[in-house]
């Protein structure tokens, strides 16, 4: 059973990861450490990870409670990570409110009837909380295990979703995505307003839940020309935020290639922006602007290399941190699937050593 | 038969395209019109392209000179547009030296046999002329076929045939690449080097039999960040515009993803930059400093819109090249393979209509 919280409550209790380590650099407190999290350390490269799996296909996965507390567990218990984040796939609240879509291996999501019309819009109904009743549980399970230690919800950006549904599938050059955005604008608009209130369902069951931090995942649209993000996609990202404030946990954004949209994306309502590897983050900070903290944003690839040159690497990333108002480690990108889980650990074992401010 | 010319000769002839509308604004001189052209015009969407290649192989297809003029010239007649670019692929010099490398449809350039040491090396050698036998036939028979138009010589950067080398494919994510980067520098900036020879060779073939122009693709450098590119990448580069430049043709640079990487790629040695459709082109003449054209930089994706959107995202790139020293009109990456040729037509002349000066 969902549990909507009233914005106007009175008497709110204080969040048990308040007082994290991940939610204070997000809020731009001192911290006793930078916190270390990676996009991506659920599932994939773990190999107990694909134990715990075991066949069962990827989005049957996400609505098995037991299930997605182990996963969204097995990276917090080998890597000592400052967060859990909710195993989920942005595809999930399309699943729950019965569109046919599956994750295919090696391919990613495919939707079987394209959205392409007004008419279309009529199947894309906001899930009630009886669709997510899986997504409630799950995080009511790990939010106890968890504890002091905040679990991310997560939940896929307007664009990054109406991408997949107007192309059916993953896209290099989202072709019949922006013909839609420049051709018919105000189906557009649409689609991407109503995707913005079927993300803030799957986000708010996951706060209610007991979520301390949400992340905006938007993968697709650092392919989007920054005016044509203010005038056609950020309206309904900035929807999305703006319905999750006031529940009061910290709110993350990221998205790849994102680097002439920095500014406009922190703009949308983000308390915190993800930088993939390209943009130093001194000058990430200047983009932004004052008032966020910025998370990343360590070349996943230098996972590959030899531990002296990942040291190296993650060092740098720190010193380019040195002047946030508020830093989250994270990789600028997912983790790949073929990393080794040693050097993950050796990133955050890394991070806490040169961070760590006495007491 | 290749002609090497050299730097010093005395009484160098007008190039016949010298006064044609790309070279002068590649100078940065006053046009007639903006040039246009459009990367990947050749081959791909057209339908006359796919009857003359006639299930011939791809690479194999570069080797033979009336074929490559025939899809060269294709585009010219068919939009008008104000350059011919070279048809063939980055991975041609490396087949003319004996490397095992085919071109798998739908995936891209695959390398039998990567290279990961340092005695991997000796398997790259410097392309003689007798290698380039085919490339020079076909380029002469391409320039004498244009007269006053220029054709645009091509050539794969070190970084991009690095990346295909080491992977031994495209690679998302170029691990092993930075792999080599981060954790064997030396063999890796060897590595670039050598290519930077190879590719010189293959560049100056072209330029000795008649090209006007040329352009260095760096397809995947994007994914570099900028202080690792200064530091293992752009000398390599920078040793292949250097090679070129006594020959005095212009010299274009082009990567994906580039917005941190601009002022880089055009001090790597550059007289135009090209930019994708990421960062605006007035935006892109701050970053890229004084001195140097740009090209670019309409979104491919804007050829599925319907006309009116499409010419007023074509309006949108030139009032954004309004104050540019020197202006090339292009697409911000390559032409899509199921783009309409004409949309590309469309664009060409709605281009020379508003761009036109007078007499």
């Amino acid at each position: 059973m969902v549990h909507f919280v009233s914005g106007t409550q009175q008497t709110k209790p204080q969040h048990p990861a308040a007082d994290s380590a991940l939610v204070r650099a997000c809020r731009r407190e001192p911290v006793p450490h930078t916190p270390v999290w990676f996009m991506r350390q659920a599932g994939r490269a773990l190999p107990e990870y694909h134990k715990a799996r075991n066949g069962v296909p990827m989005l049957e996965s996400c609505f098995m409670p037991e299930l997605v507390t182990e996963i969204t567990m097995q990276p917090v218990r080998r890597y000592g990570v400052d967060a859990a984040v909710y195993f989920s796939d942005i595809v999930v609240p399309l699943k729950a409110i019965g569109i046919d879509v599956e994750i295919k291996p090696g391919v990613g999501p495919v939707i079987a009837e394209p959205v392409r019309s007004l008419a279309d819009l009529d199947r894309l109904r906001v899930p009630t909380p009886e669709d997510l009743t899986a997504i409630d549980a799950a995080v009511r399970l790990l939010t106890a295990e968890l504890g002091a230690t905040p679990l991310i919800g997560f939940g896929g950006a307007p664009f990054t979703l109406a991408s997949y549904l107007i192309e059916g599938g993953p896209s290099k050059g989202h072709e019949l995505t922006k013909a839609m955005m420049y051709g018919a604008p105000e189906l557009f608009t649409a689609l991407l307003d109503r995707i913005a209130d079927i993300t803030i369902a799957f986000l708010t069951t996951q706060i209610d839940a007991g979520a301390g931090a949400v992340q905006l995942f938007d993968s697709w649209v650092g392919a989007v020309a920054p005016e044509d993000y203010r005038r056609y996609v950020q309206p309904a990202s900035a929807k999305v935020f703006a319905a999750v404030a006031s529940r009061g946990v910290p709110r993350i954004h990221f998205g790849v290639g994102t680097g002439e949209l920095l500014r406009d994306l922190g703009e949308a309502g983000a308390d915190v922006v993800g930088v993939d590897w390209r943009v130093p983050l001194d000058e990430a900070a200047r983009r932004v602007g004052p008032g966020k903290a910025l998370q990343g944003n360590l070349d996943p690839a230098v996972l590959f290399a030899p531990p002296a040159a990942l040291d190296a690497a993650v060092q740098r990333v720190l010193d380019q941190a040195a002047g946030l108002e508020g830093h989250v480690f994270n990789l600028g990108h997912g983790v790949p699937p073929n990393a080794d889980p040693g050097q993950l650990a050796r990133v955050v074992e890394y991070v806490h050593e040169h961070t760590r401010t006495g007491s």
